[in-house]
């Protein structure tokens, strides 16, 4: 694998992934420009009417895809899934694809599975969107449609801006498919302004947790529902930034297992939403404490989280399918500084570049 | 949480767990005796014709089903997914269910949000198919139709042998779904005798493994397509039996992030099968020991995992589909054999209850 391009001279660690973090109300308001393009793709969906969504990714991507399941899922009611990119690809199994919708995400547009996927889906009938950064990529030349994400250049090797703009444009998507497209869109403007008044606070509110922990090497991310994409995306963070053994789990597997491993050396981070998943969230958090690992509260119901040793509440957006928006970005900034407080490069992990061609 | 009931006093820490494993041919034979059971469950889901079977499940169950996407996509060439409970029970979304078959997995019948999952899709029309160990289950009430999975009392708290014949059911289902029961029923008779002659080898060909791990606290285990959910099902009885925080990744998903995280104190269990999606794992474990971490190579492809330090590997069964019911059999037993390295009790995980109420 070729390492990223750097100077190290010019290089302060980490700058690229905060700079990108803090560009995110911008990033999130290019996308919302692009309504014309939005209205193409969505009178397409809309016009397949399919019997399932099926979404594809790696890494971020994939996290976005949780959420894509919660948003379609909940604004039109249609059935949408974590596809297997093996099934396709690898076995070429006869499943039906031709009453499905393909959505396949990819920061890059380059993800070689993922472009073969969209190939043959589409080759079987499918209707196929991407949802890249990569305007002319591999994957936007496979797909039927494009939505850009115009999440603008994205440096860091870790994903920040990109991540947000994919759940935006689920968002967007969704909500087009139950006729609610302008309403979504005002949601997000709105989002892009919590956002801009929000992420100072945070940024001096992470660096004490950063400090606290700067010797851990596990961690378990908890969020249920819409927020499983974001426990997964903060997991992912901390892992390839931070080199931390960050699993993501849902509040109710917790309890089959993983709970065993827990000890004070091994803190839990929660995203509690104020959502019909909070009780779940909550009776989670309290298992932890039992176990008499430290628990870290971040969402817009983080008050509701008992004896957290640190809380890091965000604002409570428009409407409850955009909360995981707001509530990533604690994670996206305590990865940087826990990276910091390690003496890691957060925009350079080992071993890691940003186009990841890996089969 | 009420601790399992135990007798401190008779008991050899681990004998429970390593009894179970070792009567998994056994059980497995049990399961097939329910011929006249799985025809009456096998005829409704083929009437039923459904345009999306939906798995459930928490823990080992919610593994299992990470393989039924696989039984069904591949045998009958069904779209299956792990379908979102709190799309269902907590937010109450109006997915249409009504041409969906449920295949709800409880090896105790009993976990709370399992049972209200089957209650509404029932409502909703689904055709709801419960398969566990509780046979006077609620999740047995709750459900259409009930296939038992026979496989004797479970004792351990950590699944093995229910684990296995759930797998089981599922291609037994799977095959129906095909028009191939008999033919699967045969392979699986198959599997038990193979299953029979590899256990005594590998139970001490894990032993000096464990020895080596005995100070490991984090692991990675790497699966791809049918055995993504063996690696799920590795990686939760490490972090219960072993409180090693083990993450699931399929081999892809690998170089997408969790790879920075590795050094020479964070090893690698890899699952190798002779599939279609071998090179996948090949190349993910090559990324592996570039980055300096120790490799572990089990299943029925361990030989073809090139610098592997420890080589477990596992019969080819009669059909590729079945390869998960010997290639989960190294990582079980080797979970026993860490435990007891690291001076823990594999049959009562700290903080577990055989049957999880937790929501």
């Amino acid at each position: 694998m070729q390492p990223a391009a750097r100077d190290p001279g010019l290089h302060n660690p980490g700058e690229l992934f905060l700079d990108e973090i803090r560009e995110q109300p911008a990033a999130l308001r290019r996308l919302l420009s692009r309504s014309a393009e939005l209205e193409v793709v969505t009178q397409a969906i809309v016009e397949r009417a399919p019997t399932v969504v099926r979404l594809v990714g790696h890494g971020s991507s994939d996290a976005a895809a949780s959420y894509g399941v919660y948003a379609f899922g909940l604004l039109p009611g249609w059935t949408a899934m974590r596809d297997s990119i093996s099934l396709t690809v690898y076995y070429d199994s006869k499943v039906d694809l031709s009453s499905s919708v393909v959505i396949a995400l990819s920061q890059s547009g380059e993800t070689p599975d993922v472009v073969e996927y969209v190939q043959r889906a589409r080759a079987k009938g499918a209707l196929t969107v991407a949802i890249t950064n990569g305007e002319d990529s591999g994957l936007a030349e496979a797909a039927d449609a494009t939505l850009a994400l115009a999440a603008g250049p994205e440096r860091a090797v870790a994903a920040s801006k990109t991540f947000l703009n994919t759940l935006a444009a689920l968002a967007l998507l969704a909500a087009g498919a139950a006729g609610r497209s302008a309403e979504m869109a005002a949601g997000l403007m709105q989002v892009s302004e919590q956002l801009a008044s929000s992420l100072a606070p945070l940024e001096r509110a992470v660096q004490p947790v950063a400090t606290t922990f700067a010797y851990v090497g596990r961690m378990y991310v908890i969020g249920r529902g819409i927020e499983f994409g974001t426990a997964r995306e903060v997991a992912l963070k901390l892992t390839e930034t931070c080199r931390v053994a960050a699993e993501p789990l849902t509040a109710t597997d917790l309890a089959h297992g993983p709970i065993a491993a827990l000890d004070s050396m091994f803190p839990v981070w929660t995203i509690a939403s104020r959502d019909a998943s909070l009780p779940a969230v909550m009776e989670a958090a309290a298992r932890v404490r039992e176990a008499g690992a430290t628990v870290v509260a971040s969402g817009n119901a983080a008050e509701e989280i008992e004896g957290a040793a640190h809380v890091l509440p965000v604002p409570e957006p428009p409407h409850p399918i955009l909360a995981p928006l707001l509530s990533v970005v604690p994670g996206q900034l305590f990865a940087g500084a826990l990276a910091h407080a390690k003496g890691l490069d957060a925009d350079y992990p080992t071993g890691l570049t940003k186009v990841t061609r890996a089969r």
